[in-house]
């Protein structure tokens, strides 16, 4: 409770004049309570009023669990017949001020209700600052997010000794989920993504029935989520003989750009800058228009989180920062090559949590 | 576009007197245009204005996808740099009346640019109608609905050969998962239960390391998505020998109130009789206080979807209702026991979906 997290937060209400946050997206406030839920359509909350101490509001199935853990001491329950709007009420008293909510979270619906119950003089969104704290990753945060990146890179060691010729996408894509499972992952923190040969070439392909054939570029992107923390990784391998020529270059190149973004990424350069130092390389190689995605997201306890890595994104790169980097080529027909690493942003320079290795290889 | 849910649709609106829907959940946009996705962030809408012809919003990098199965022939598009909002203003024109929206679907930053860009007279929800639409289901629905029942019976099937003394909870959720993907699976829809021992008495437990002992009762509780419609299949077996007199008088007593249900099911009665007639059974032989939750919930595009089936729900049974049937009896430190099969709704009874033998049947 004495968290940086906390004085931000406090320090944002004085600024913003407001009486009272409102927080409902289960992950903010996991990591404000470090109670983490998925309270499905029941409502959980987390009320901070300004001249008072902030309450968890869970459902009353899940009192023992949040007592366990939370950081906060009080937590108040609702069961499935009450109305947890009008408890909210009773509970926040009337003649609220400006009250924080998460706009992007919130529904028309829940919002009607809570505006019924409550009736505050008005609604101040707080997501993004929420979101913004977040991307500032603690130490403790770091080590999670390093043992969701080791378990991942574990999963893919496994998952190439069942690479051969003959073997279908989601077959590999199997056998990758049950690895994760195995070795004690959450689950995978997207869908689990093997394309072989042409597939390779669109960026969101769909692991199907398609064959790996010898010749063909095979592509791996995935992660997991473990500890409430998420990895992503992607990397590409050339499947029982070296590729032609242009695959070849075309992998030379995205690796060059990969290596670029990382040297140039430190405290104060923009993240556009970032996306720049990859897409310049990709560029001057001929490969432009086939880098048609951004180079990367934040990653976290969402696999997809603040900020976001591209062209126009002027803010600037702060230490505790963790985000993806991921320069791909796709070129129909041919074949597509991404390799993704994901990056913790250093007082001078960046962390590479991501340690499997990144020169072309042929497998299987 | 001739179909049933078109006119059903624009009926609501004329006696809602609606000026116009905008339809922006992808199942829905699914339901009615055949074309399913998941736009993640980006906008994907369903615009029917009174007086013209509905047309379909998606990202430009879905118009391909879109145009090849959507029913509704118009579909406009719009980039990343676009704002959707205003080119909808564009397409819809000012002066709207009432608007028809999905309140729990949209969220309130959402609803803000709306109505920033179109300024109606007002907004109505229309969530509920949508969802009652989607509840009767059409033949071309029930087979669907079918194939993905079989699809999660013979993971099942599969999945009951792998059972040991010894192996864990999560081992066994690992290969359910495998074969799942294995047989064509587009997923689980929702996370695959497998529990043991103590832990069968927790209605959602999570799967872990515990190990499978003789004696045990073992729950499976697990469902796939299959061309877009969810099955959801609990059973619980014996492991190894015959279980004491107690488990096997709580089995007994779940298997009664699943049958219970299903003979009682036919159009006309209550929601909340159905759930009556299954617990019935479980208060007669003294188990009322350990079955805690409702009987089951709507299946179809969603694992989880309207109408509830519990207590309070006054709603009729129709022709064509899914619904799970999934009594369930937990006694803490002893054990669990929850029966579920997947009902459609006949004119004079159902028709139970899953065929998995319910006989309590010692296995491993």
């Amino acid at each position: 409770m004495n968290d940086h997290r906390w004085t931000q937060l406090r320090t944002h209400m004085d600024e913003r004049a407001l009486d009272c946050l409102l927080i409902t997206d289960p992950k903010h406030v996991g990591y404000l309570t470090g109670f983490m839920s998925d309270p499905h359509e029941r409502f959980l909350g987390l009320a901070i009023p300004k001249e008072d101490e902030p309450f968890l509001i869970v459902p009353a199935l899940d009192l023992e669990a949040a007592k366990a853990v939370s950081s906060v001491p009080t937590i108040r329950t609702h069961t499935d017949t009450d109305d947890a709007y009008t408890l909210l009420h009773g509970w926040l008293g009337s003649g609220r001020g400006m009250v924080g909510i998460e706009k992007d979270h919130l529904s028309v619906a829940r919002f009607e209700r809570l505006n019924a119950a409550l009736g505050a003089s008005g609604y101040a969104d707080v997501g993004g600052v929420l979101s913004a704290l977040r991307a500032a990753k603690t130490p403790d945060e770091i080590e999670k997010l390093r043992a969701a990146v080791r378990l991942i890179e574990a999963v893919l060691t496994e998952g190439l000794k069942h690479v051969r010729v003959g073997a279908t996408e989601i077959e590999i894509v199997a056998e990758l989920e049950y690895q994760m499972k195995k070795l004690g992952a959450e689950g995978p923190s997207f869908d689990t993504m093997v394309l072989t040969g042409d597939n390779t070439a669109l960026p969101h392909g769909n692991p199907g029935q398609r064959k790996i054939e010898a010749g063909d570029m095979l592509m791996f992107d995935m992660g997991v989520y473990l500890d409430g923390y998420a990895s992503d990784i992607t990397r590409t391998f050339a499947v029982a003989e070296r590729p032609n020529n242009e695959a070849v270059k075309i992998y030379e190149t995205v690796l060059a750009a990969n290596l670029a973004a990382i040297a140039h990424t430190r405290p104060g350069v923009t993240l556009a800058s970032v996306d720049a130092a990859a897409r310049e390389v990709i560029t001057e190689a001929g490969y432009g228009p086939y880098f048609m995605h951004r180079l990367g997201h934040g990653l976290g306890m969402d696999v997809h989180e603040y900020p976001s890595v591209h062209g126009a994104n002027e803010e600037l790169v702060t230490e505790g920062l963790c985000f993806t980097v991921e320069p791909g080529i796709y070129v129909a027909g041919e074949c597509g090559v991404r390799i993704e690493d994901d990056v913790i942003v250093t007082k001078d320079g960046v962390d590479v949590l991501t340690t499997f290795p990144k020169e072309l290889t042929v497998i299987g």
